[in-house]
């Protein structure tokens, strides 16, 4: 038995709702908020309409748990499996910069499915967040930078932490929540080799990080036993898969420190790591009043994840477009904004674009590269038509909790989202909003949408 | 892209069943009545109604896929998941030595489950099981010794073996095989560390790499794209989880060599890895004409996966029992057999047994550990009353390819399983003896049992 495992397992089980601080509420009310705009806004999106197919095949045709793509029910395990495909289609859901952990797309359709199918508050649904962003950014940070080179960090820490939070809502013990780790440990997968084709492989990391810590939390409720000491065992995930895991981060400032508060709303509709550089650049085209025809190149400097994620030069869809830096900074050239409607009206009808994207290339920069991923630098140096060489740092990034988004500029990423996809509209998105806002209120959450 | 993966998905897909030769398809119906006799037997026992109850909870109330415990209908996806978990529960399932493989317990459940439910023959089952063995075993021997030290390859390569056999059950062209060992590899899991607490997690391995493999199938089917280098790539199962990954095993003897004809009958009811030593046991016991209270010490000398995975001198369970060397060959000295009957009955009402597995110690043998995994030599050297040092060696273990089962003692072995359960009758049983010994003829298997 671990003592960091035995520390961080009693305190989920003895987290209550009364010691969440307002701010920690409040976050989690926005995150919830940010996460249904993703869920919402992937309506349709290819692979969405295959995880939907499976659903109907395999699953139950009637349920307490809502999908949100399309409005049916099903069991809470095929709820969390859709929407986890749903919550991190367009690359613009939550994510903690430490852990490298989206975490709000994977602990939101889990607790969701669970909190619908229990008939649970949204009080308790909050608690159950909170309690799976906690343990979630600590593994995280436990399995340090070595696992995310190999794995997606979000498919196999993702599985715990959506584990977690459905743990909570099953009003786990420690030692269910020990047993809780262990089953949902060992289930932990997901490699990034999917990234070098393009593959759909992301979407179904998601949905099956969602579905199997569900799955384990369900188990564990039944009697099922698992592994101690998943996380630090000789034969456990930190042997398995990191190197430099730090045992110390797994109990991190319980009870104090709300890592849930550190996570950053992302602002561009695009992969993480190109949205220092793109915020660099933004801010460098401001100061010096730029526009894109006076820029001949422009170099981003990064940390070595940007490096080996960022992969398309030439991008061929927009979601490949998400992980080109060339095309992301294009859009933020040409258009001053890379969202989803640039991505999807821009990208490829506008040659200013394309042709912006051409001048971009990145560099390796030490000391963006040493403060990752504590921290996310943004540095770009660009050449004009004069000339001139200029640089810009940002220190920290649009949407990061020290530049964190105001609740008008949330309120307006998740109009944008619903109006985007047509899934909501104007009056329908104000009322989800309030109800978002007010979750703490909610006696229920069957009839969310 | 891999030429290797390209080569081994050709294959898969072009493998009909005129390929197959008469001795692969006997082995395969052979297999097939040895993994019914594990599933059935396995009924009412600790943790199976845990995984029955979640079906129940989270799947459909109909289907065409039967959950062989009980009898019920569900969907494929959850016949996979159940039936899974009872396949290995009695440690009486097949197992290929160089991969330490036990394909049938996840090649089985998925196959069955994908077959009922699209209306297969016997004949279609039968070439899509020996896709997945074939498949299975290679990339198991690709995977090596090191994975085997940290990951329970049944699980991690076990998704991949299931994928495989529910791909050809949907005549997936070398394209979509490339797809689903992309989606099943990215899935797999499954970590060691529960051994050191004899905790359930094994049937979870082996439920949720059926019912993972199962699932990977079935996205592909519906068009999800995968890595299409999910083994060799640089982010792949190779790097990931192996320090002695070696690609030519891949593809190593595709069509000439049958490596589902290389697995072993386990015929004792316990851990692999302790059968070589109860051979040896029961041949030096036999040689000599000694009975267990002339023996006062015994030293088998194993491998180190041996010493790895024996961790139990002082068993509490039956099922901790069957990972104790001193259990298993207390049972072989005194009963003659290690049976699921003598585990039942035997262990801890007999303090003969007991006595005796205090004799029992283990060593590591440089020559037994070198020839691991190919080879499985049983060595041991006991101590007599009278003062004498005598030795046995066995080089092939009973059930293994050269000392395999004959027929009957296959169908013998499969009506004590399912007697010790109460699972069939004397005529139950013989008619699904016959049945599988004719599953080439079977228009369809919707009505297995």
């Amino acid at each position: 038995m671990s003592y960091n495992t035995l520390t961080l397992a009693g305190f989920l089980s003895a987290l209550s709702y009364d010691d969440l601080p307002e701010v920690a509420i409040e976050r989690c009310e926005a995150l919830f908020l940010d996460w249904l705009g993703c869920a919402l806004a992937s309506r349709g999106m290819h692979p969405l309409p295959l995880f939907e197919r499976y659903a109907r095949r395999m699953g139950p045709s009637a349920g307490r748990s809502q999908i949100l793509a399309n409005g049916e029910r099903s069991s809470a395990y095929f709820a969390a499996l859709v929407n986890g495909a749903s919550s991190h289609m367009l690359e613009q859901d939550d994510v903690h910069n430490g852990a490298v952990l989206h975490a709000g797309a994977v602990v939101f359709p889990a607790a969701v499915a669970a909190a619908q199918e229990l008939g649970r508050s949204g009080r308790e649904l909050i608690l159950a967040a909170v309690a799976g962003y906690e343990a979630g950014i600590r593994i995280g940070e436990f399995l340090g930078r070595s696992h995310y080179r190999i794995y997606n960090t979000t498919a196999t820490v993702g599985t715990l932490a959506a584990a977690v939070a459905v743990g909570k809502l099953l009003s786990f013990n420690q030692q269910q929540f020990i047993h809780l780790l262990g089953s949902a440990g060992t289930q932990a997968s997901g490699l990034w080799q999917f990234l070098h084709d393009a593959a759909d492989t992301k979407q179904l990391h998601i949905a099956k990080a969602a579905a199997d810590g569900l799955l384990a939390a369900y188990m564990t409720a039944e009697g099922l036993s698992a592994a101690q000491n998943i996380l630090e065992g000789e034969q456990g995930m930190g042997v398995a898969m990191s190197d430099d895991a730090d045992p110390r981060c797994l109990v991190d400032g319980l009870g104090s420190r709300w890592a849930l508060c550190e996570t950053s709303f992302k602002f561009h509709a695009s992969c993480r790591h190109t949205h220092p550089a793109a915020d660099a650049l933004s801010s460098l085209m401001q100061r010096e009043g730029l526009s894109h025809e006076q820029i001949v190149a422009v170099s981003a400097r990064v940390h070595q994840g940007a490096i080996d994620l960022l992969k398309w030069e030439a991008p061929q869809t927009p979601y490949q477009a998400k992980f080109s830096m060339g095309a992301v900074l294009g859009l933020i050239a040409v258009h001053g904004r890379a969202g989803v409607v640039e991505f999807a009206d821009h990208l490829y009808r506008d040659p200013r674009v394309v042709a912006f994207s051409r001048k971009v290339s990145m560099k390796l920069d030490a000391e963006v590269d040493a403060a990752y991923p504590k921290r996310w630098l943004g540095r770009v140096e660009v050449v004009t038509v004069d000339g001139r060489r200029l640089l810009c740092a940002i220190d920290e990034a649009k949407g990061d909790p020290g530049n964190s988004l105001s609740r008008q500029e949330q309120e307006d990423k998740f109009r944008s989202l619903v109006a985007f996809a047509g899934a909501l509209n104007a009056d329908q998105a104000d009322g989800l909003i309030e109800r978002a806002r007010s979750l703490r209120e909610a006696p229920d959450i069957y009839r969310l949408i």
